[in-house]
């Protein structure tokens, strides 16, 4: 273990908090960050990954420091990359700038590459050191490492409920349980996020927009534009037609279906036929559509019997529910259909992440241990 | 509005340190404190009520005072008392013993005496002055003051479930859903209360034993004897006989019916008899009752059918929600029988108190606003 300086850790705080920038709009990129200093531990530039396409972290911090990058010192929230991708190799690019030392938080957590891009700067002679913060550096990227390992997006499940985990009345109504600001909070997760999935029961019933309605000033987008995730919609019977108000406004749309609709939908709906055994579409081959797509996050809003599902199928990550401080009685309805349990053991266990107030509701995060 | 100087805000956040020691015993009498200190702001001795028949707060320090006292300031964080009760009047003691001044955090909540005990001191000549950290005072006697002013005590709800609001499984398999330390803090809520109203339906279902197993030391009793809160039982139709459990457990036992039941209690069972219309006991009047027993404190650990009764009835002042980390489906039983809202207008509001993590479990404290 490589004995890292306060001075290390101040710079690669510095390169996570830059990295964090990148957070609406990097997919299917990882956010990474990068500062460089001189010998003496002086700030000379920084970067921070903006989106796909657009240069990786280190050229910009490489480009803004020009001469002064030679026997710098680099810290990057991730291990510099090795390979001609949309743009050429960082680790070539450190190593003929000149730079003396590269510190790295993280290796790269895709197997068949990782380690490449230190071992090339390495063999350039240069000293490199992994693993200062490595933890905070997953967190920053916990859907790319996920993709990267197991081929699926981090699936994060969204629930809004009564504090006696009620989502609508028997009849239906359920507008609006939690308050403004939870709402607005819910439009930051999807911003953050590659795609949103829900079921065509939820579509039928609120007819939602599903997409992102927050400005790029709410956001904090300088220059950069608002993505809107692609939507994702489990219609395994084919019980959505065209005029639904999400297949008329702009971003992509895959329906998963069993075989192709009858209808005939926009360009941008994209139909994904699920054909193994069953009536339903499989979940799971669902999933790893969506990570063959690039997809890193997925935010699920869905109804009881596709949240229900998703849990047992061991698919949910992440719970984020929001409580409404208000009681709607036994006849509303549930969070999430799921078998009848006999035994407490059973119970679908959860690990605290966070628990806040937003607004006037609390929002409760917490990871699916199954 | 008096103005009330540093000294005198310091002394009194001492007097109700104090009172708060009684919150386990003072029962039906309110938690009280009293601080003496001389003309210059110094301590001279201090006292707070233990139990229903002994000395008061006041009493303590005067006792502790001595020949001191003359001259002294009496800090008390409830008006001193003007009647002979179990104890001769506070006021005249405070009066005998020659104290200067009086500062008093609230009136009695008593309609029928307020402000007696400050204009016997008035008269007397000294110099008094009422309200100072009134709200601090209120906040450690809300069962007294909502007896005294309402004749009902103050009721808690207390309700244990997953994230998803569920009590049990379908097949009524509920232990545990909360961890040690949460069911450690149920303890001490049920330590702290008067009484525990539960109904047959889960006496029938568990054969709980609803009292206090907290140790003396564990309360920080020092000296005091444990108080096992009356049981109150809600059993409308006769359906309980003395074998369960809690019958042969120490402690005052209320069964609420709607006719003298068939069996032989034993003698520290309480049968009240609810006769008015309808096949159900009158909630409302049973708190009334309890309210003319001197229960200020109510705490409630029932099934589904009564808590969703009682809120319906807006009998409950107070939620306790205590949240485990896990989802149990929507097979299972839910939190309280109320009948289907159509709008989410009609949902039971509730104002956030108190959220905080007791061991691996969430505890929410909210007040219900009908």
């Amino acid at each position: 273990m490589t004995n890292f300086s306060q001075t290390d850790y101040r710079w690669m705080a510095r390169a996570l908090q830059l990295a964090r920038n990148g957070r609406f709009t990097t997919s299917p990129n990882p956010n990474v960050g990068c500062v460089l200093t001189d010998s003496a531990g002086h700030l000379i530039a920084e970067g921070w990954h903006q989106q796909a396409g657009g240069p990786h972290a280190e050229i910009i911090a490489l480009r803004q420091a020009g001469d002064k990058a030679r026997g710098a010192v680099a810290y990057v929230t991730l291990e510099p990359c090795s390979h001609f991708g949309r743009t050429p190799p960082c680790a070539q690019a450190l190593i003929q700038a000149g730079v003396k030392r590269v510190v790295a938080a993280m290796a790269d957590p895709n197997p068949l590459v990782a380690g490449r891009g230190l071992t090339m700067l390495t063999e350039a002679g240069i000293e490199v050191s992994s693993g200062l913060m490595c933890e905070q550096a997953q967190a920053i990227n916990p859907g790319f490492i996920r993709r990267m390992t197991q081929g699926r997006p981090l699936v994060t499940l969204k629930l809004a409920a009564s504090l006696d985990g009620k989502t609508a009345m028997e009849n239906g109504h359920s507008r609006w349980i939690t308050g403004e600001k939870a709402r607005l909070d819910v439009q930051r997760h999807r911003a953050a996020s590659c795609a949103i999935l829900t079921g065509s029961g939820t579509v039928m019933l609120d007819d939602p927009a599903l997409n992102v309605r927050l400005s790029e000033q709410q956001l904090g987008l300088d220059g950069l534009t608002v993505r809107q995730p692609m939507r994702v919609i489990v219609d395994s019977r084919n019980q959505l037609n065209p005029d639904y108000r999400l297949f008329s406004l702009p971003g992509e749309i895959l329906l998963a279906n069993k075989r192709v609709s009858p209808h005939l939908f926009a360009r941008q709906v994209r139909q994904w036929h699920c054909t193994d055994q069953g009536s339903r579409v499989n979940l799971a081959a669902l999933m790893d559509f969506l990570g063959s797509l690039g997809v890193n996050n997925l935010w699920v809003e869905s109804g009881a019997a596709l949240a229900g599902a998703l849990l047992q199928q061991k698919l949910v990550d992440k719970l984020v529910l929001y409580q409404a401080p208000k009681l709607m009685g036994d006849k509303a309805k549930g969070l999430a259909l799921m078998p009848s349990l006999s035994h407490m053991d059973e119970a679908i266990g959860l690990d605290w992440q966070d628990i806040r107030m937003v607004g006037e509701d609390l929002r409760l995060t917490a990871r699916v241990c199954y």
